[in-house]
C-alpha cells in the first residue's frame, strides 16, 4: 500500500446522502486513495442527534453534534444538511479555516452562491457543487471546463425526478394528475409536502445554479420565471400526444440577441416538446440536461437525477477533486461572472405556443380569432378545428388548436387575454409553449 | 479589457478541426481571456505547406514550416496533425521544453499513450485529450474527475458517427449496406476508404482510450477485440427490428467479476441493442456513451462525434483548462493506471446471443439444435421457428431464431461450430451478441 499523505474529511449531515457518502469513504479507501494521491481519513460527521437511526452501519465514535470543532483543522468539508441555515454558516466558516468545500445544496446556492463563492476567492480555497445541479449527471464540469472555449446558446433540462416521474405515467398511462401524485407519494417519489417538486421550486433552483455557469452571471432565484404543473391534466396530455408532443417540466436558460445587446431568460415551465427529441424519451424519474452550443452542436447528459447513492457518487467526485488541489497546490480560476449578462423577464421570450380554445360553433369565428391574433403580433403555423360532441350532439362549440409561430411571450399573453374577452371564445382550454424546435 | 498574462499558443496542423481553432481562439479571443484567466496568444501554425488553401480567413504569417522553433518557448501546444508521425515526436518535444499538450489524436493515444503520459508525468506536465475519446462529447472530465469516487461498470459507446449513420440509414430505410456506404462517401460521412470506419479500427482507439480512463489500466490497442460491421444485412436488420432490437456498432468496456479476481473486456462489435434503451435512439452521426457505475447507475452522454468546428469546442475546452492550470501552478494527479487490472480475451466475456439458423424443416431438428446448445452450456432463453417459403412453396428449410440466456463467448462459438457440422443445420445465418439488458 502507497503511503500517501492524509487528508481530513468532516461530514456535516448523515441523511440518505451523507451515509452513503460515509458508507463509500470507508468501504473503498484504498482506491480512494490511489485517485486522489491521498489517504481521505473521515474524522467525523457532525448531526443534530448522535443516537438517530441512520441509513448505513457507521462507528458510533465518528458522530458529534459539535460541528464546529470537527471543521477546525478539516482539509475538506462536505456539506449535506441541506436548508440555508447552519449550512450556509458551517460552509463560511470552512472556507475561513482553509478548508475547501463540497456542497450538494441547491437552496443554499441558489440563493447565497455568490456570497460563498466570494468567500472561497478571498481566501483561494475552492467550492464544488456537482451534486447540486443535476443529482448524479456530470454537468458541472462539462459546462466549467469542457465547454469552456465554446459558446453555450440554451440549456433545457429535465432536472426534477418527482416531476417526471408523474407526467411520464400521465403520458404512458393516460392517468390523472392527482392519482399518479398520491401513487408517487406512496413509492416515495414524492414527498408528504410536494410543493417543491410540483411547483418548480427545485428545478428553479438547479436553473439558477445551471444558468449563472453556463452565462457567467449572477443569477439570483427571484429572476427565475417559475411555473409548476399543477394545471396539467389528462385532457392537455392526450392533445399533445395527438400532436405528437410530449409535456415535460423544463428549465429552460437562454442566450438571447436583444437589440440592445446580448441578456439571458431563465424559466420553468410546463413545455411541449416534439417525440423525437432526444429529452422526450427520459422516462421514470431520470433527468437530462440538453445542452446547444455554438461549436459542440447539440450535446445531452443523463442518468438519475436523484438518490441517495447517485448523489453520493457526485459527492465524492467532487472530494476526489479537492484532494487532488489540496495534492497539487495551485488555486484555480473562481467562479466567474464577468459576463454578468442582463437577465431577461420572460415576457421579452420568444417561443411558439399552442393555444386551444373553445369557440362558438358559428361562421366568421375563425376569421375573427385569426384577425385578433394577427393584430397581437401571433403568426398562425397550424390550426385544427372539430366540433365538441355534447350528450343531445349538439353542442354549438368547436375546439380550435392553434400552433404559432415564435412570437414574443409578452405578444403571446396580451393576445390571450383579448380572446378570452372577445365574446366568440368560449373558454381558454390551454396555452402552452412548444420548446426544442 | 483585463490586464491578463499572455500564454503562447502553437498550433500543429491546419485541417478542418485545426482551421476551426485558430479562427475561434482569434474571434473570442477577449472571451476566452476572462474564462482562461489568461490571453491565449496564437503565436503560430505549422503546416507542411503555407500556400495550401484552409477552410478559414486566417492571416499568412501565422503559418510556418518550422514546427521545432514555434514549439520551443510555447505554454500550450495542440496538436491537431493527425498520424503517429511527426506528431509523436513534435508533442514528446513539447512536453520536455515544458509546455502542455492538447491533442486529439486518437490514433497516437491508442498506440503511445502511456509513453506519452509517462513523458508528461516525467515533468510535471499535463496531457488533455477530452476530443480524441468521442469527439465534441465531454467525457473524460466525466470518468476522470466526477466519477473519480464511483465505480465504473461498463461503458457501452457509439463512438463512430459513419458506422451510425449507415446502420441507422439501413434500419430506418430498409437500405442495403453497400448503397448506404456509396451514399454517405457522395455526402461526405465515409472516406473514400471507409476501412477504418466499418471494420471498427477508428472505434476500437476510442475504446482502447475510454477503458483506460475508466479502469485505470493501460489498454494496448492490439488488446480490444475488434469486428466490423460489413456482414451486417438487410436480413439481419429485418430480423432484429422483427426481435425488437436495433443493430448499433458497440464499444464496449467491461470490469468482469472473475473466480481469479477483477479483471477487463475491450471490444467493439455490432450487437443487438433493445430499442427501449437509450443508446437505440442515437440516431445519423450522433455519439452517445452510456455508462454503468456502481453508485452513480447509469449514466448517458450524447453528441456530434465529429465534425471540424464540433471537435474544436472539446480542443478549445481543453486549451482554457491547460490556461488555468498554467495561471494556478500546481500539477494533477497524472493518467492513474494504478490498478492495471489483468485484460481478458473476448472468449472470457459473458453476453447473451441471437443465433439464427435455417435447419432442415424435420421432425426432431428442435431437439437435436436444443441438445447442441445445452452440451455446449449455452441456455436458451427464446425460440421462433417458421418455414423458410421457396419458389415452390416447398423449401424443406426452416428458420430457427433462437435467443439465449448469458453465455461464455467461448462457448457460444464452439457450439455454433458444432451446430454448422451438426448434419441438420444448413447454414447458420448470423449470430450477434445482444447488449444492454
Amino acid at each position: 500500500m502507497t503511503d500517501y499523505r492524509r487528508l481530513r474529511v468532516a461530514l456535516l449531515g448523515a441523511g440518505a446522502v451523507g451515509s452513503q457518502v460515509a458508507s463509500l469513504l470507508r468501504q473503498h479507501a484504498d482506491e480512494l486513495a490511489d485517485r486522489a494521491g491521498a489517504r481521505l481519513e473521515l474524522v467525523g460527521i457532525a448531526v443534530r442527534d448522535v443516537d438517530a437511526k441512520r441509513d448505513a452501519d457507521l462507528p458510533r465514535e465518528l458522530f458529534t453534534t459539535d460541528a464546529d470543532s470537527l471543521i477546525v483543522g478539516s482539509d475538506i468539508v462536505i456539506e449535506l444538511m441541506g436548508g440555508i441555515e447552519p449550512a450556509r454558516a458551517y460552509l463560511l466558516q470552512a472556507i475561513n479555516s482553509g478548508a475547501d468545500v463540497v456542497t450538494a445544496n441547491k437552496a443554499l446556492l441558489a440563493t447565497h452562491g455568490p456570497e460563498i463563492f466570494d468567500a472561497a476567492d478571498q481566501v483561494g480555497a475552492e467550492v464544488y457543487y456537482e451534486a447540486a445541479a443535476a443529482g448524479a449527471i456530470p454537468i458541472i464540469r462539462p459546462l466549467r471546463d469542457s465547454l469552456a472555449g465554446d459558446r453555450v446558446q440554451r440549456i433545457m433540462g429535465i432536472v426534477n425526478g418527482t416531476t417526471n416521474y408523474i407526467l411520464d405515467r400521465m403520458d404512458t398511462e393516460g392517468a390523472e394528475f392527482d392519482d399518479v401524485l398520491a401513487d408517487a407519494q406512496r413509492l416515495g417519489y414524492a414527498e408528504a409536502d410536494p410543493t417543491a417538486d410540483v411547483e418548480g421550486y427545485d428545478a428553479a433552483q438547479k436553473a439558477a445554479i445551471l444558468a449563472s455557469l453556463a452565462f457567467h452571471t449572477t443569477v439570483p432565484l427571484d429572476a427565475v420565471h417559475r411555473e409548476g404543473i399543477t394545471s396539467i391534466d389528462k385532457s392537455m396530455m392526450d392533445a399533445a400526444r395527438h400532436a405528437g408532443y410530449v409535456i415535460k417540466l423544463l428549465a429552460v436558460c437562454e442566450r438571447l440577441n436583444e437589440a440592445s445587446g446580448e441578456s439571458i431568460s431563465v424559466r420553468v415551465y410546463p413545455a411541449l416538446i416534439d417525440r423525437a427529441h432526444p429529452l422526450a424519451s427520459v422516462h421514470g424519474a431520470n433527468n437530462a440536461v440538453f445542452v446547444q452550443a455554438e461549436a459542440a452542436g447539440n450535446l445531452m447528459f443523463y442518468g438519475a437525477g436523484a438518490g441517495g447513492v447517485q448523489t453520493a457518487s457526485a459527492v465524492l467526485g467532487d472530494v476526489v477533486s479537492a484532494a487532488r488541489r489540496h495534492i497539487a497546490g495551485g488555486v484555480g480560476v473562481g467562479e466567474s461572472t464577468l459576463a454578468n449578462l442582463p437577465i431577461v423577464p420572460v415576457g421579452r421570450v420568444t417561443t411558439s405556443y399552442q393555444i386551444t380554445l373553445e369557440v362558438d360553433d358559428q361562421p366568421g369565428v375563425l376569421a375573427t380569432v385569426a384577425g385578433i391574433l394577427s393584430e397581437g403580433r401571433v403568426s398562425i403555423a397550424t390550426v385544427e378545428q372539430t366540433v365538441v360532441e355534447s350528450a343531445d350532439g349538439e353542442s354549438g362549440v368547436a375546439r380550435l388548436v392553434i400552433g404559432t409561430h415564435k412570437a414574443l411571450e409578452q405578444d403571446l399573453s396580451d393576445t390571450v387575454e383579448r380572446l378570452a374577452a372577445s365574446g366568440v371564445v368560449e373558454r381558454v382550454v390551454s396555452v402552452l409553449r412548444v420548446e426544442g424546435n
